[in-house]
């Protein structure tokens, strides 16, 4: 199974763009950190960013197609972006959303999500860790929940 | 350190309690599962659960004494309680809440919280592996976030 | 068939406690009045009140466990205590919500209910009638609905 | 004292309409009902229906005229009429209004009535029971309140 | 040219109803104040009321066909009638909206109108003196506005 | 299978009525136009138009009790009556929304509709077209839907 | 008793400003016709006009210290001045507010006001003529209201 | 005369995309089925999808600059984008929105349309016949409205 | 007389907690300044905290009993807490609430207030002054208002 | 050091004006307390009314020169008057908020406050009292806050 | 042509007043720019302030009659004055509003102006520069649009 | 130091565009009217348009990379896009938003911008006026603010 781990608009900025938000963790070391949970709980994983909302549906619509499960961090198209939730409806595996920061901290915009209530769990605040805890509860790590 | 994981009320019922939205994992697993998780990432762990709203801030008042971080599930507290607020807004360590099942797929109520703006992180709908997400950031697991 | 009847905070002050809008019945009287029907319908009664929020939530977690129908007046807690609500929600026999006081013609506060949308039934304004048209419905008492 | 129970558009069509929501007790049953109950307890009713909003209104003025206690199931009109609530301002008698269905669990839409503030007390979700329950409090049954 | 005084629910029910709202006035008093100021200002007047809303409709309807002025108190539908607002929107000559009582020292659901927007003056709180004062602004009485 | 076409407050006074806004075609001429499509289309139809609510109320509790698909302009009372669309619910067949102008380009409180959420589709806009499109997709027309 | 016949701000302007919301008429031509309106029913009257708050707010004082009926076309100030408010409460015999356009058909600020519920009675959209309405309800109009 | 007939984002998925909701038609279907209306209502036809914003721009500005009505299935951006409003502005030919499920009995953010107000028409609910609708009231189709 | 000073949840940790929003004098402190300003305008006072609603509760019920004044910072219950307010809408002397803090320069949710309606006067943001300030008003302190 | 203590519009007239609000002390009363107060605590005061917005925001750019601390009972501007507001901004020393009624128990536009969150601290509902808890607070009177 | 630049309540102050948020230049600074830009671009100027509403509406009444373009800095009466606004609704010539500061990164209540929307044109946060482009617009400045 | 000018959706077709909200000066006449006053004021500058979200998103990545200002007209993003805000607030050099109309006195949709607060200085309803000002005020241009 191959996990899609996919990243919306100014997140292939990471460790450039305001690092007292997002800290310091480049997108390379998101990769390489999603690479390395990836291997620690058996899974397939292909991390990907983009700033253009087509490619990113283009994106669902193929975990859709290859019925592979998806952590997601839309970005700020979380809180704008209908088209998008739509192509995450269609999935058929589960949808986990991730945000670096905690978005419930910042701006009222900030607050609502499109995506929160089709997704299987949501994690905010946790920079890389929040990545790394949703690919263990999509791979091996399961507690009984 | 000794992380305090802290639930607040009806979570005792864990496992008896509306299966469909809570799983069938029961109050012990909970507890096991954090046990086991702090073994593994190299930290003491205190599980407690309480439906005493004043219990819940004393246990809150004696992590701001010690410096210990919280995992708080505060439940229904979450939405309601600005009591449990001001107590955990003492805290000198981390605070990750989290909630078991996905509070924003769930009753507009259960979409504002007194507790998450005032955490580090958020974490929901992942069960117990919530617990143990928490558990990891706040020990080894860091990925330079 | 054990119904419990459980009342909720400053209800024990009844008769002391504004006449003109609660009446001059005193919490002896509500208890008299509902062993006296409840004998009527060929019911058990048990009639309890408690000011703590975390002794109702055990009361209920009790009639979860023993499967018993509730009449539940949770006073002021109706309008703020989603914790009640969790506990209320679990039950799996009847809940019928009572008001001794029409609540929908007193503060815009006490027009929004955290339990009515999870009871069965709710009737206010018929100060101890309430008590006994709830019993009566739970008990022989049945037209066809 | 006659008591005028009366009801609102589509309460004709008991037991044709929506009888998950509404029960299958015909509106037949629901005025012998009635009537079983005004023996019961002393009282002479007369039990009316009508879709026609002027209808309405003129058994209301009939009822200040001769001052009726009234049994009111507005129906729809519960929300919707200032004028019904202009009518059943008048009335020099109590006022009780009765809904067979819970509306609390209903759309919320549902949850407004311009009948339950100028009411002395409401009864939902009992079916036919709640009108029992209204004519009971009307006639012999008071327990103090 | 005759104007219409077209009056809506309840208000046949003038002297009766709540007089400490109304007055003391009748319907008959209304009647005759509006005769008497027609022939005053030199106008024809005909003065009528209706519970029913597809009667008021027709006279709108008629109203609009006749090219009649409008002194038009439609009473609690004023509040809640977009069917009456559509009627009233058909008229070719001035309509004015009058109510016995200053509907803005009233419930909030009395402080919207339908009917405002579309009418040429608006008086309340004047009694009858209202309807004299839509009377002379149609007839006679003009200080160059 | 017999359609009901029905038409609610001041359409009856189409081509009459604010032709700006309904256009210049006379309610006879939407009778013929609903005529001619059913006869295209293989369906009998029955085109009716009332200003009395009660009376489209008693329409409709026929369509239900004879199993009719209903294509429904209820003008104004689409924005305002609870009862009419308690007995649109009651309809066993689909229902089709039908207004003539483009209700969303007027005024805010013609954007609100008590029919919409329990009807099978909306046409606005289309003035007669509107008609002939709901029963084509009632009748012969279909393509995959 | 001489009524005290208060403007405010840009009301000095009349006839000169947006003659198209307030007609031709100058604001000489409504202190004319308010002294001759005064005379015909039997009243002294004072006209006065100011853009200051402070003078405005001085005369409603005098008005409470002299006991005298006030006619308010507050203007702007209608909308957004609590002081005016405050100092109009004071007055001990009636409060007529009058505008010259109807207000309710313009902009959605000027839906709201600060005077209507301390007033007796409200007249809009008359132009001069509200003048007179207001006028002749504190003389010798009276049809028993 | 072409007409454009645009279809937004996950539109192409059509069939495969929550058939419950959107039916089993493909989006193949869609395309023959508005070329076999246009070809029976006499219309030129052109039926497009994309998933990107840019493009649904571009593609209403050509329609635009080549004066060719449009019907327009905007998907998801229809809720969200001021930009697709903002080239639908300039068309200066006909635009009717068109949405196969019925928008109204889903989501509360789908009841908003920055579309709705500047079509001339808008169906929704009837799968591929809702296209037919809209091309016949383009072209042969029209009754006098 | 004796009045009851009662503080509510987190406000035996004054000094402690957040030192910089409360000041760094300690609950100690509080009680100390309470009692000397007592003996100075010659009050007798009983000063008590604690973090169990219940326990607020009955001592709310004993003023009541025993007629006393009541000084009151329900801290966060101030903003929650229904039961709060019900008991000390029994009170029969007077309630001055009492805030340490300026909670209108604080969060949203601290500009609403369960007490202040209720309250005879309120002072916020004078730390321990407010205290001394609400006993001088109930004691020997009165300038004539 | 000299604290301005400025009264709003209409602060003249205590003990004319509403008296059953405001109580029967004097504006001479209020400047003798705050005089007598003064004295008391070691303060030079100096105590004025305006009704004129302009005079009121001359004074506090005056006690912005003199840097004065300043009593402020804004009175109806408190509600509406961000000019008032803006002035008070450059104070550099204290500003305390006084009101004589509590104007949390009135209407809904006297719980918003221009005023209080640039306040240091606030005090409604003592009458005259409250003016001498401010004085005292900027003087000798300090627990430790 | 002379164009009146008229600033409102606080702006006499500039330079002294919070130089963090307003700059360090004094209001003769913006009198010295406003005459050396007039000067660049062959306009006449006048350079008013004040702090008294009645004097503003004067100004701009002033303005009304001598057809002169405004640059209007109304300051906090932006916000708050429908006074203000109506006597600037009276000008005949181009109205330009400018802030010194950018209100839309300040508080909520400075985020809506009654002057903006009859404004022709609006600058905010450039400091003096937005005087300069205000006059630079209504004098030889223009590109064409 | 080189000014980014960067134009979003529909902007392109300036001239073209309802030339009555947007003049009829072209795209073409907007990058020469930038250009043109660069020169002026000594800066570099580079127009650029897009109705492509992600290359606007690029766009602003280059800005923060090359530390350039930016004058932004972002259109309908405006309203609409936290990914091109978020992109915006990475900008280390001053932000001036633009836009041609006055969006104040158009749809309420367009009076709230994800730019605004995070921008310097905002200029509106100047057309090219609007972009001389903005890049004079990051030019020589400056009064002192």
């Amino acid at each position: 199974m191959t996990v899609l781990v996919l990243n919306g608009p100014n997140l292939g900025r990471l460790g450039v763009r305001e690092p007292d938000v997002y800290g310091t963790a480049t997108y390379a070391d998101l990769v390489a950190r999603c690479e390395a949970v990836a291997v620690e709980v058996g899974l397939d994983v292909e991390v990907r960013q983009t700033d253009d909302e087509a490619e990113m549906i283009g994106w669902l619509h193929e975990a859709a197609d290859t019925r592979s499960p998806v952590v997601l961090n839309a970005g700020a198209w979380t809180h704008t972006s209908v088209a998008v939730r739509d192509a995450a409806s269609q999935l058929t595996e589960p949808l986990i959303e991730v945000h670096l920061s905690n978005v419930h901290a910042r701006e009222p915009f900030r607050h609502t999500s499109y995506i929160s209530d089709i997704a299987a769990a949501v994690v905010v605040g946790m920079g890389l860790d929040g990545y790394a805890a949703a690919l263990r509860h999509l791979g091996s790590d399961s507690g009984g929940s």
